[in-house]
């Protein structure tokens, strides 16, 4: 009764696992499903029996690994939504005893760490193909549309990408714009998917990664925007809102300041206040921010926006230090003289030229890491695949997405012309915005390391000499020199002052 | 025939070992060397007969590590100084198998990342008493008086803490400065010694590796301080060789700006321009430096200006690009109006302010890293060992110390009244430079950091409760309240536009 067999096997019926087998059934996919915990079978072949509107069953529950391998269709397609590290071996060791073959496929979607999905597709050779796919959207984002990075063997992808282009979010092909559907049962089946082969395994986690560290800036530059608001303009969380809503119509249009509006505009039930001030002001910092900032410093590519995301959580989480220090330590007035609205219009095209900036950087580290790892990295579809389902989705993405179209081997978003031409038309208002904020004592070091990126990046001459030359002289390091071949070394004889009669034996 | 043993058994005649056997040589001490390159064990019985003023031979030449084992007094005690990484474990094999003992200490005095010295002592536990200490200073430092950071077993320090007192530099009790004599034979043997016990295994190394860190972040900032000075004051590097020079007599005096001074002043042979001009401006990164940052962001201590050095090496080592990039991307004019010798006392003042901000952040780590680790580090020591010997030794660390000796549980450098005072005298014109730098175009974002760093510190209220609040929207990550009890987690329904009807079922 090949007719009854599933088209894909799921293990891992958790918020994202079952969303994901809700979106894979609204596609049309019949799907087996199992999971450790029973409870969770049952719960999913509930909601489907609920929201099925087809006189099929769309998804079967199973009740052990065999059973599973059972119920699908040779070769065999499977999905992991299990917890990263451990839990994905324990699953791979047992659908190794429960008979899996050397050309049925197991895709990973959990937040792995690249390395480890590069390690098991090595691990599991000649057992199954191990495939993995980062999936970006949060449990709405499983549910009606993830942004989907896969990658591993190319061969497996065409065999997965019918599936994942299905239940990827969509993007209209004339506007740039999310296509958006959130009824169950009636999926967005046009547009563009959000859903691009990467490249070789790990490929695809590591540029999750980096969209995760891009996010962490984007959302610290939101927060230094309403800061300085706050703390300049004297603005409430209500007005700010309100500027936020007005952004989010013009250059600044993204998910984050969407969001940041709603947030800023709750009321807190319990008290009346703005649901803001009832929040504590600590951030956690501990995940792929982190890595992208640690994986930015050992591929030696200059990332500091996004480091400065993850420092400033560090800093908001030393709460009672901070207040310590506050009675402590002195500072200016925030007070601010200037007309609020010319601040107001400077500080949106501070934002925006630092958004340019922080996401220059993250283009950067894939392009260094993509060169270090042999990766083919399509910036362009990159680019595509974030426009929609997706935390940092943007308009802004287009404009990406049609610098690496027009110039595939761009080397720096900074250099592309439109770009190029957008920071010079703003800056002035970005260098006064930092300039007003440091002599007024609120912090907005994302900001000014955006700028501090973008005047180092253009100067032809760097102090590195000075500090070659430093180093040349404490241990001898040696440099090389601007008048000679590239990669020559020199050293000189440095006198050194307070030591000047004996010379060390070599 | 004991009177015949040695003291100390030697084994890495390298640059560094030379010097370290010639610098405990001076101090008394008989030596038994071996290398596996025997001219090395030549060569330096060779200085020694030339520098040796005794009637005594103070260096003894082996051919095995059996024959050095049986040239020691027992129990054994070996000094290595071999490459980082895998030859300190292969020297250990060979001293195994030439029948070191169970009691006798070996001390590992090369560039080991610290968790390597904590995999180490578990490993040769009940083979050998496996030390560790970090040694600064270059090779002058060896020979004359380096800076010692020891860890492991507090008994085995007993054993060896006269030896290393003994060559480590010295300072002055009076006047906190170092005392040097650079002349073979007469080694300095009164003062503090620049060698302090820091700590079970790993933790001598882990302080050295935050003191390079904190030595990036020194140099970078000078070099700041010479960019601006060159683009903002149009001043040639003799004249900023000047201003270094002056102000090295001052509150900046270190070694680091008295030899960027010597740096600057130094002519080129080969054209009669100024040296710095002939260095290319490309710095490398993959060392220490990297590895505190790293640390910090894994700690999630909030290091941005020792990160922000390691980004402007990394920027810096993109030449080509930056010199494309100066064609392509406008800025302002960097002619500065205002009167060079105001602007050049404020950024003395601002070098200042952002040197301690950046002392504060290395401290801070130390202390974030030591919690973690179950370590008591003594900050005041910690700060009177880096006054003479190594990189970063400074009249400025004589404050630290007292800083950490007026209150031990001093949580931050900025909140010690001494330096809260020196911020709060100088922060105007710090504020002003960076100002003036970030309207002219000049990047000086080491400087930017420290200062955000200081501001986001003194902030009893920072932006990330809108963070959390994001955090909240888009992937239910929860949030504290400031009106409740601290870990309760608190989790908002938002009304999520544009996909208001239906609700995820969990």
């Amino acid at each position: 009764m090949s007719e009854n067999l599933c088209d894909i096997g799921f293990i891992g019926l958790g918020v994202m696992g079952k969303n994901l087998v809700l979106n894979l059934a609204d596609n049309g996919f019949k799907i087996a499903c199992f999971d450790l915990d029973q409870t969770k079978v049952d719960a999913i072949i509930e909601t489907d029996q609920e929201e099925n509107k087809t006189d099929k069953a769309r998804v079967v529950g199973c009740r052990s690994y065999t059973e599973l391998l059972s119920k699908l269709a040779a070769p065999h397609l499977l999905i992991l939504s299990v917890p990263a590290g451990e839990p994905v071996d324990h699953v791979c060791h047992h659908l190794i005893d429960a008979g899996i073959q050397a050309d049925d496929i197991v895709i990973d979607t959990g937040n792995s760490l690249w390395t480890d999905s590069v390690a098991r597709e090595e691990k599991y050779k000649g057992k199954f193909i191990f495939f993995s796919t980062a999936v970006s959207g949060g449990e709405v984002g499983a549910r009606f549309g993830p942004s989907l990075m896969p990658s591993g063997d190319p061969y497996a992808w065409t065999r997965i990408e019918p599936v994942l282009t299905a239940i990827a979010a969509k993007v209209d092909p004339d506007t740039g714009k999310p296509l958006v559907s959130n009824i169950p049962g009636q999926p967005v089946t046009r547009g563009e998917p959000c859903a691009t082969y990467i490249g070789p395994i790990g490929a695809g986690h590591y540029v999750k990664m980096v969209h995760n560290g891009i996010e962490y800036a984007d959302m610290q530059l939101i927060c230094e925007a309403y800061d300085l608001l706050r703390k300049l303009c004297g603005y409430t969380p209500q007005q700010i809102s309100e500027v936020f809503k007005r952004w989010n119509e013009g250059l600044l249009n993204s998910y984050l300041m969407e969001i940041s509006a709603e947030v800023l505009a709750k009321v807190d039930d319990e008290t009346g206040e703005p649901l803001v001030d009832m929040i504590m002001d600590k951030a956690g910092q501990k995940g792929t921010g982190l890595w992208t900032a640690v994986s930015a410093l050992q591929v030696g590519s200059p990332t500091q926006t996004i480091a400065h995301a993850v420092f400033a959580r560090s800093i908001s989480s030393l709460k009672a230090e901070r207040q310590q220090a506050a009675e402590a330590l002195s500072g200016p007035s925030s007070q601010n003289d200037a007309d609020n609205a010319e601040l107001i219009d400077a500080l949106e095209q501070a934002l925006y030229c630092s958004k340019i900036c922080a996401y220059a950087q993250g283009f950067q580290l894939m392009d260094m890491a993509a060169k270090e790892h042999g990766w083919q990295l399509e910036f362009a579809e990159i680019a595509k695949i974030w426009r929609a389902g997706c935390i940092i989705r943007a308009g802004f993405l287009q404009s990406i997405a049609n610098a690496y179209i027009s110039n595939e081997d761009l080397i720096n978003l900074l250099l592309d012309p439109f770009f190029a031409e957008q920071i010079s038309n703003n800056q002035d208002a970005w260098r006064k915005t930092i300039a007003s904020a440091t002599l007024a004592g609120v912090p907005c070091g994302s900001m000014s390391s955006a700028l501090n990126y973008y005047d180092s990046y253009r100067s032809a001459v760097l102090p590195a000499n000075l500090l070659q030359g430093q180093r040349d002289y404490f241990g001898a390091h040696t440099y090389e020199r601007v008048d000679k071949q590239a990669g020559r070394k020199y050293h000189t004889e440095w006198a050194k002052p307070g030591q000047p009669e004996v010379k060390i034996k070599r």
